[in-house]
């Protein structure tokens, strides 16, 4: 089973992904949490040069570089795991790309899907958790999150976060578009919830996938908070 | 003017692009002198990535650095210096990619073509050289360069010279069936001539390109070897 977690930066991805690893341990459930880009030797090359760098990287640069990552990623790690029948929490995986390169930076999404297509090698996830935030609560998180003052200095955020408000207004549309088209595939979330409120939703809606949990009610939710 | 030069490695394009650009530049041509991948700060962090690497890249995530590299060069270096009238030599382009990736690693043409358009921004070389040699002819070539024994010791090789004479085989074959489809763009060389004599034909073809030198015959040809 494929899990994916999508949403702009701020959302609360990480800790839900924490506390969803949690339970599915405690399910017995061999989990892997891989995050893009990265997660091989040649990938998190890939994700310095994308994250790290000061360069000023083209929008079609950003896309290939991304899938690049991307498809290293699921022929070495992610296909191999799920044929073991491992469970792979994926931060981030296509829908980021439509989001960001495709509404955000605005490449055309035919060619943009055809680049994705070769990148993924048909795999789909059978689930995406969406948390939905503005992008003004999310940059007021990214600043306490890294103790910053208010006052604008971005010199503390990494390449894609310095892109602006705009840009990720554009981007939020994206995943709003996005899960219109796919909404069978699709929870979206209210960031804003408690993690805890969250957390319910979310093995909610991974419990019937899991051999035995048939009824989530009667299962742990994880830390107990 | 765009030129490229193409072969596999160990033609001779290095030679022939030095004697050009000097040749060129003493018909007071401006002339930049860029090879694939590299070119800016983004493109010559993925040519490590691409030719340093000890790691198994996969043929896609191969095909898509490649062109992140291209799509980077291009945007940010050889349109400008087009614009400004210059000429520019490229060592390697999108042929390239079509007898590596495509041929070389089985990548479908169909795909390939669209991610070559994605990254080429309709750019396209008014001549290319291709210098045609047998792999084992350059393997020899590329082990003598480099000092080497001949009895095979492939650390010193880089990570696509150690693909192996089949794959070799194999780019040259697409190299020979790319030009059957464009043969208005090609020059085709025999590598194994004489340098000065693989300076004379370029010369020849250049030529008419040059304001002011329609009869390549009363030209200097550069070094006077």
């Amino acid at each position: 089973m494929l899990i994916t977690f999508e949403g702009i930066d701020g959302a609360g991805k990480s800790t839900q992904i924490r506390k969803l690893r949690k339970w599915l341990a405690e399910q017995e459930v061999e989990v892997l949490v891989l995050r893009e880009p990265g997660g091989t030797a040649t990938a998190e090359k890939i994700r310095d040069i994308l994250l790290e760098s000061r360069d000023n990287i083209s929008p079609i640069g950003e896309l290939l570089l991304f899938s690049a990552s991307r498809a290293e990623l699921v022929q070495k790690v992610i296909l191999p795991a799920l044929e073991t029948g491992k469970t792979v929490i994926l931060d981030r995986f296509f829908d980021s790309t439509t989001a960001y390169q495709g509404y955000g930076r605005g490449i055309d999404r035919r060619m943009l899907q055809t680049v994705i297509d070769l990148s993924v090698f048909s795999l789909r996830p059978d689930l995406t958790f969406y948390l939905d935030i503005s992008p003004e609560n999310a940059m007021l998180r990214k600043f306490s999150e890294k103790s910053l003052p208010i006052a604008f200095d971005d010199t503390e955020l990494d390449r894609i976060e310095r892109s602006g408000l705009d840009f990720f207004r554009r981007v939020r549309q994206g995943y709003l578009d996005i899960i219109k088209e796919e909404a069978e595939r699709f929870v979206v979330l209210d960031a804003l919830d408690k993690p805890q409120t969250l957390h319910k939703r979310i093995i909610e809606s991974v419990s019937p996938h899991v051999p035995g949990k048939r009824n989530p009610s009667e299962s742990s939710t994880g830390d107990g908070r």
